[in-house]
């Protein structure tokens, strides 16, 4: 369950979101297994914590792919944020740089990379969907780099857009004015949004090979997002990528891919330290991110959570997620007997308990 | 789950069906938790996608029993499929055709099968009830051989019928004209229904060596309907099979027999590429094909989701229903980054979580 | 679930037996944590079928203890037949005689072994009940053996009478007739039930030298009944016994005592061949008798199922009771290419899936 | 499930508690799953008996670090029991004394400790919770020590109080005279109940190194409380303990814990008998403490069900509860055939079923 503040905000964005944006974020792929499970999946874990430590000082400060964070916890690349508060990214921007997290923005965002770039008073990194136009998708991560995004995160689980049911057959009216903004300055004036979606089309021939290309042209380290198996992990590595966000889409492409908290020891074992590992999907609590950290995370991302803050009290809102989950970590740390992410180890957690089914 | 058209077609075939039809087909034996376990088997295995594999082009063409197939999913015999539409297994046939779907006609059918392989426009199976007239039985897969199946399907789980709660004591009435037509051919004219269903009752005294004879008078690949065990399997493939199509009958037969997408790996490991292995029980999206294909199934046989197709829209519900799945198959192949089955390896999948109980 | 006619059996027992009599014969110890998992133990088995064996001859003929059986299901020892049918154990004899079951007599029996004696028309075995005066308890299986009996049965898990929270606190009221009518011929007359009652409690010092003295004194063999560890069975062989009856009382005694069907396993396999291995416990079908005929068991015996039987219908009840699980149990081993209780082995189950909490 | 007597006893307090009490008692941290896993863990354990040993005589005595115990049920250290019942730990040391239980005592309890110990007629120890105020700390253990605690119980899993969903935003109302008064002997007079909150805040820089500072000026065996890992526990051994209780304290702190009955082997394992090993956490029946020392505890301690004791009956009413789980667990040794806790051994405990989601 996620913390009292996050429950609370999901409500409250319940109650102001049309049901067609709501049903748009909130569902998942198929019959939604992964996306439910995405959640249960930290449950499951059971701590075995220490005893006698001295706990009186808790540093939750770390670092991803070369960049100092005050803490792990950051914000997902998600799509829209328009859709849930009339600032959109930079409100949200805002509101992770109050909290000092990360914060990951989408390809598909509603507001101009620039003007959020601004709103940015921390670290972010920028989201890309390789498009079928591969100049619009170059020219769009060196704007992200001159900007001052500090790494790319290729998102490599979606070829094709996973089917939900929940919302098949409706396609989300999203006004012209925040819809794929940061693609309409790279077409030409007019063509009005079909000719857009059209462009944002992923391209489902992106490979490997994409992780140095991308690299090259924005000169930013790359990390992969929607990494579930150790073996994709060093392919990345090796393809030249600085590290991976295990994730499976919020359970939005492959419906019953395992739960990312599953995934994870797998992947951080065969990352062994050579690279960052970033893992996103389900986090609610401190508790959440503390398994995630001895699960062998470098850091987490919130996504949803920090959609329905927004919803419910824009920069503040959001900022107000991200201290609360910050704070709960401290706490589970200092419960735990661990100082630092550097003491919270694999001993840390007992295996998982299985899922209901 | 199953894809949302076949619950549709289910839907409409329950508001159709006359609820005797209903039940003959939907009933499982004993208390039905093999039956209810087939479905939920496949859905308790988690997937392990592969990202960032160039996925533009999905082929799911394969071959089963020396068919070259555009993709691996067929229909499983069933009896008497002029109880869900006017045609039959005529009807069955053209759909399966129109979708490139394997078609496995049975020994119980209601349509001659003459009249079957006239309609059929794909390859086609013919399945064997070994009965106690074996004279009947080897004219009836002479006639198969020679109107064009390209392969015997002997379904050895049923020396005799398993008990069914839901229709015991009470007999299906099925119309003289589609009852046992094929066997009527073969029966002395004027005999009535009653003397055709003793004639088609099972041999029990079936054994591994009826599989050469079966081979042998018709002319045709064998292939053995109801394997659940490796050691089983590797007994057929020496008995002179050409395959064997891993199944639990629907959940009709033994009731706790262990669910066919929990029996597969065991039985594709056996066989070891020595033949042809095919499943059914409970398929009912791409999903679980995919699946179906990483524990090592050349193929699948679709059972009532077909049944009710046909009873819902006829030949073009049976090909909706066919062309459904596998176009979801193509879908979640590319999610998986899996471009041909031969991609779809054991790796796929993470062991399955416990069945509940 | 149980076999539909046991079902009703059961049913037509509530309607007919008072409350109190229901509840006693019901009531497990503790939170009948043991009680309830006893019958759902047994579905939790997968079965692994054979296909294409001659199965048009089965065979359900073994033999126990040296005792040839036409079939392994026999009639656990229960207290006071006649609260639920007039005659008592002269009916369920009667019964079990026309169905060639195996007749465990108990020592709080409610008829007088003579008079069952006289009634079985088959092979009956005496259930022991130690109790503190040593010379009533050597009388009695010195009576049983002279009546016929060709074994005994050593209860050796009932020390103490395990507490049952919903018959606590009341004392079933038997009439004075039906009342330990064995242990009555010892007692002085016209002392009446609490004497009686005194003289029946059990001997907690009753050990493992208890198995030879009862062997010596009624020159019969001596099984010794509720064993659930391998390594307690080896121990009861090694002290002379013929056998072990895996059981944990109905679920009467011990609570969270492990259910008799996970227990069965390891008990065989330790006692390897070397003496006769019976289960009883929740078996309710004949998929639960080749369920555990495959762990190992020699037998089984049924205990509440023939008492709601007796209650429903008497002897006949009794017979048809019986004759239903073993007319299952015949067309169960046909379906798993079963011939005979010797081709049930290992291998015919995989392993159980968990219990539901 | 609790005894019945004890499930009564907690259904009276609930009618006689106010609901701020009751809360704060029963509530468990974060989402109550440790709260909850804590007693249904116990129950998961399945339990081998042994048959046939004479077990007419049968022995709970233990002992537990240096002290003789006439069985090993014990009472945990809890805060404040005059919110329960008048005479607070005066009522509950008097009725853990004639039930011949040893007693915990809090220091956060709401009598003087000296009155307690005139009350006590067994052995008790003295929980502590270091505070930041170290010499306050050290003239309680003093005090204890004189007062007759044979040894001290170190809570270590407590260096900030866990969040309880259920009771935050609201403080307890305590009444001044039964407010930590232990603490306020050794506070300024007239500072009021805010200032000794303060000062009875735990100090989180406790460390390892406390247990011997503990022992040297109480000359008193310390125990580490809220031990729930073998290495842990060994660390506390080589720090200087007599021993450790395993414990989550009662789900109030790290919520997703370990529950106590699935750690102590590993910690029993780990001490080998080097120190003594004591358990609490949801223990509600002889059942439970038959398992707790079959996996490997001295004693357990009972929290909760002696405090709805206390409310339900006083003195009498505690005594009463601690007989019943006594008088049960004497029940339950026979039925295992053990005689004495050394009896009691691994071997009559199957693996643990898993805990429902």
């Amino acid at each position: 369950m996620a913390l009292p503040l996050l429950e609370d905000q999901a409500e409250a964005a319940r109650a102001v979101l049309p049901p067609e944006v709501l049903s748009y974020y909130d569902a998942g792929a198929g019959d939604e297994v992964t996306r439910t499970e995405s959640e249960r999946a930290w449950a499951g874990f059971r701590l075995r914590p220490r005893v006698l430590r001295d706990v009186s000082a808790v540093s939750t400060a770390t670092s991803a792919a070369g960049v100092a964070l005050p803490h792990p916890v950051g914000v997902a690349p998600m799509a829209f944020h328009a859709l849930a508060a009339p600032d959109g990214e930079v409100a949200t921007a805002a509101g992770a740089g109050a909290s000092g997290a990360l914060f990951v923005l989408s390809t598909r965002a509603s507001r101009s990379l620039e003007d959020v770039a601004e709103a940015a008073t921390g670290p972010w990194w920028f989201q890309v969907y390789v498009m079928k136009d591969r100049r619009l998708t170059e020219a769009l991560v060196r704007r992200a780099a001159t900007a001052g995004a500090s790494a790319l995160v290729l998102t490599g689980d979606t070829p094709y857009v996973g089917v939900k049911r929940r919302v098949s057959g409706t396609r989300l009216a999203v006004p012209d004015d925040h819809f794929l903004v940061n693609l309409a300055a790279h077409a030409t004036p007019g063509q009005g949004s079909d000719v857009q979606r059209a462009a944002a089309e992923q391209d489902p021939t992106t490979d490997l090979s994409t992780i140095a290309w991308l690299a090259e042209v924005s000169g930013l380290p790359v990390l992969v997002k929607g990494v579930l198996r150790g073996d994709d992990a060093v392919a990345c590595l090796e393809a030249g990528a600085a590290g991976v966000v295990v994730s499976n889409h919020g359970g939005r492409q492959l419906d019953r891919a395992v739960p990312s908290a599953l995934a994870l020891a797998e992947v951080a074992g065969a990352v062994r330290g050579r690279g960052t590992v970033l893992v996103d999907g389900g986090v609610r609590s401190g508790t959440d991110v503390l398994t995630a950290l001895a699960l062998g995370a470098d850091a987490v991302l919130l996504g949803r959570p920090v959609l329905w803050a927004l919803a419910a009290g824009g920069a503040d809102g959001a900022a107000g997620c991200l201290d609360a989950v910050v704070s709960h970590l401290e706490h589970v740390m200092a419960l735990a007997g661990a100082r630092t992410p550097a003491e919270v180890g694999a001993d840390l957690v007992a295996g998982a308990t299985p899922l209901p089914g």
